[in-house]
């Protein structure tokens, strides 16, 4: 299958397997009872199919969606047929309910393939996907919280691809603040609420590319207690069902504006009104929503870090090829103006620039697919224990996948659009679409800050600081893999002495919080989740140096072995001296006056 | 004078006098007898002017611009009334003529105050000032190298602001590499030429602003020696000069296309195509373009960088009047959901990334400001010794001053964009204009890579080194005057430690190109060119502080000594850990080959 070699899409499916067969040990899920139907076969044919569909579908219709017009006419939004055929294909091919139950009309896949298929998507074409991972996410979480009549009425045609799904948090005043909503749900008497209020930065919540769009929407009860804890989950579909169960009547839902934004501007971005007949289903128990929105938002954070990843391998992918064609200028060696100019991959500074392209893309992708194979084993082991570690396991990595790829996602696909220099600049070249979609990554379900204050604030002291020991017992584990191996020798002792910097320092910052209280503690938890990410990338880049050093010597491996040295010699480094600078608890930052700014 | 408070325009007022007059003695070039018609009342109208016209023309302008379909019709481009009324208030306040002589119709003014003015009316409207300085660069390049009849013909009406320039010299295949143009220049035996060819990338090379336009361009005669060494620079004006002078017939150079890119989208960039019946008139003696040109480009590169520190502190005022303004969420130690959520700049997180802006934009602002200085000693100065050292250290630093802010500004103004969430990644706010507006600078009028192969492989070699020790003097004349400063006892030795690193490392470089050839010697230097930058924009900051703790304490001061800790502290220490990276000449980047990647 040379599908990604002959289109260019990325991830290459040879790093793909690489991850999943070589470094990650996805065969191991096959031989869990959830999996028990699929072979290692299966799982090829549907990455096959992913590349197919992706190439065939969501690269050609990439420009066209960025570039398309979105107008509300009527309160009705149209799609171009370009994207129609490739969320068709999609459907068709059985990825929206690729992950859910047999039963539930899914494929029963393991998260870490699905995963793995939506970064090819991803890859191809970011808006595009994101209807499919918006519609999966509602599904998901309606298949954890709905009742019975939910699952069949809304969550079936979903996992069907009939109907597509939305979350909708955000209010205008609202974003980072969740507990500050005041979008209201008055009980009708009849089992249902009507809603009134609006959401902003809905993506999704008008199109015509399926048959009804069920929203999954926050909104607080009367009765509901102050700040976060008095949040509900509701469903709002844009229709109504008839006494058929089939889209009837138009609900109170309404689009009532167009949000134009910098990148992945082939989402449909709305502001969403509930007018004076909104009808609105109760998911779950009163009050309970921010816990089953965070069920979703885990999965969505996750999700967020691997599109994240995909455009940076996207990118890497088309600067990589770009430099091996694009002639200009010659070797420093050479004073002869009249020979031919070298390709630029000739010139250091532009493979520095697609090594460091390297380390971040595949770092991150790594990092990412490691995410989902956790979120496998949490969710069908066997063993109680084993569940109950990875569970805490992606818990606190939950934070770091989501931020990493897409803070380091910036500079990497700004360096694509370096090597391309003017042309990276222009439409034309898809490079620059890449740097404009992934600047909302770190902005989007949950800003980097949040991210920060989820990690230090919350995830490393749960239960006693066990996620942090979780996430230093599972590097431990690969660090003890790779003491013998030759090629590893600089890696394996540094990986470790991070290792032990991340728990000294984290141990101080924790407390710090109890002794200097929490804002002058958590004041840089900005800084401390990134040096984390960096220390989880670098092992994500250890285990995968492992297996390339045990691998017959070839082109990939070299690659796979030059990328893990570049991340250890030059981007850990920093890691541990700003780990070390946060143990000083620099008064700083925190101390400086709006006044003075 | 509020107009900046009043209109947030930036650098604020405040900011650039205490530059301007505090920091830098601008009022010591008053006492060269080139500036001996100003004093301080003059300069600083003419900054009150530059304010008001920013404020009244350029700002109002600046997003209309931004969206302005350009449309190439019948070889014209029409451009928005707002740009119109811009330059026409700019010409006729006489800023297009700051820096010329009285005699040529200009204001001669020092540089270092034209740039703060430049500086201004860059913050407001980036697109809209790109014109006025590619005119102003034209104008220099007659200036030093036309005859009088050019100088006439030619410059005086860009002088005048009736004509606008143009520099065009990038073509399809060749933008960094200039020796591989191919555009002709034919004899046609009365003293003109004849062109052939086509250029790609040319700003401003067709608008109803002016006149005419006056494109410089770079060509090869026919017995050309290969490469650089056979470049020639010519005018080629849009309409050619009728009897009485005045613009007459049009030329043989013919827009054929336009390119629409990621940002300065307000700036009209086209092909140009030089036809059969286009000519040109020879500037200076055959094949010395290069030599001419980088005249203007040294010019050219620092107001790249000056427009970028323009943009970072654009994006900084916008994000910090947003952060004051914006309520979200509550103080970690305040549990109690019904409390009145704090403006964001209440969370650390937000003041962090203020900081960090500030302390980008502020010292990016200084050293561009230094270095319009240093080109008014080289130019003015009545001591030849001064004169020649402030060319000398102004050499050194353009590649700096071109690329530092350039590449933090990415970081900077994308910071900017994280402060404002989802409305920083909306067009309705204009930080997600800086943000692209500065991706360019990185690229044009020279890539980061070209500069720093320009500082490492040239720069600081030249003469014996003599452009390194200029620089290391420099910043030991302000270490010692900060030696006994109180509140500098962290940063003084901090920076003498960084300056020796510094010689240190360059000269085990400079060795390593004589032992190891200049290709493995010279595989880091855009690494070293930022280290370098850093170094040098820590010691601006060294420069501020120095002044601001000696002022009466307030608000500003205290601030400029925020910031100059915080960068001493935060950013200073990874480029010294840079620096000892570059000595141990890894060959890891060197070494990957294509196939690897």
């Amino acid at each position: 299958m040379l599908a990604s070699a002959a289109t260019g899409l990325a991830p290459r499916r040879r790093d793909l397997d690489f991850q999943l067969f070589e470094v990650l040990d996805v065969e191991a899920l096959l031989r869990l009872p959830q999996f028990a139907e699929h072979d290692r076969a299966t799982l090829s044919g549907v990455l096959d199919t992913a590349y197919e569909i992706a190439g065939d579908f969501f690269a050609p219709s990439a420009a066209e969606l960025d570039a398309f017009p979105f107008r509300l006419v009527d309160g009705n939004v149209a799609t171009p047929e370009s994207l129609k055929r490739a969320l068709r294909a999609y459907v068709d091919a059985g990825f929206m309910g690729a992950t859910f139950r047999a039963q539930d009309g899914g494929l029963q896949l393991p998260a870490t393939l699905s995963s793995a298929a939506g970064l090819v998507f991803n890859a191809a074409n970011g808006s595009a996907n994101a209807y499919a991972f918006l519609t999966i996410g509602a599904a998901h979480l309606l298949a954890a919280f709905g009742d019975d009549d939910q699952r069949e009425r809304w969550m079936r045609p979903m996992v069907e691809g009939r109907y597509f799904g939305t979350m909708a948090l955000s209010e205008p005043h609202a974003g980072s603040s969740l507990g500050d909503i005041t979008t209201q749900a008055i009980p009708a008497g009849d089992g249902t609420y009507r809603l009134h209020g609006s959401k902003m930065w809905i993506s999704a919540a008008e199109h015509d590319l399926s048959e009804n769009i069920v929203n999954l929407v926050l909104a607080k009860l009367p009765d509901a207690p102050p700040g976060v804890k008095g949040i509900s989950l509701f469903i709002v579909p844009k229709f109504l069902l008839d006494e058929h169960g089939r889209p009837g009547r138009r609900n109170g839902v309404h689009v009532t504006g167009l949000n134009h934004k910098l990148g992945q501007r082939g989402v449909v971005n709305t502001v969403l009104t509930f007018g004076d007949d909104c009808t609105g289903y109760l998911v779950g128990a009163p009050h309970d929503g921010m816990r089953q929105m965070f069920h979703m938002m885990n999965e969505a954070r996750i999700a967020v870090g691997a599109g994240a990843a995909a455009l940076n391998l996207a990118a890497y992918e088309y600067s990589l090829g770009y430099a091996k064609d694009r002639p200009q200028g010659r070797r420093l060696t050479d004073k002869d103006p009249l020979s031919r100019p070298v390709a630029i991959i000739e010139h250091a500074d532009v493979r520095r620039m697609l090594l460091k392209q390297k380390a971040i893309a595949e770092g991150g992708l790594a990092l990412v697919l490691y995410c989902s194979y956790l979120v496998d084993i949490a969710n069908a082991s066997e063993d109680a224990a084993e569940r109950e570690a990875a569970h805490g396991l992606v818990d606190v990595l939950t934070p770091v996948a989501k931020t990493w790829p897409s803070e380091h996602g910036i500079e990497s696909t700004s360096l694509a659009i370096q090597i391309l220099g003017g042309y990276g600049y222009s439409p034309e070249y898809p490079v620059e679409r890449h740097f404009r979609d992934q600047r909302l990554n770190p902005i989007h379900e949950g800003t980097t800050g949040i991210q920060g204050l989820d990690l230090l604030g919350r995830k490393v002291r749960l239960h006693g600081g066990e996620g942090l020991r979780l996430f230093v017992e599972a590097m431990q584990h690969d660090i003890d893999a790779a003491r013998g191996v030759a090629g590893l020798r600089e890696e394996t002792p540094a990986l470790e002495a991070a290792s032990r910097e991340l728990v000294r320092v984290t141990r101080a910052l924790l407390e710090a919080q109890i002794e200097l209280g929490p804002e002058r503690a958590l004041a840089e938890s900005t800084a401390y989740l990134d040096a984390f990410g960096t220390i989880a990338v670098a092992w994500r880049w250890l285990a995968q140096a492992r297996v390339a050093a045990a691998a017959p010597p070839d082109d990939f491996s070299a690659g796979k072995l030059a990328a893990s040295r570049y991340f250890f010699r030059y981007e850990l480094p920093a890691a541990v001296a700003t780990l070390r600078r946060l143990a000083e608890l620099d008064e700083l930052i925190f101390s400086v006056t709006p006044q003075m700014l």
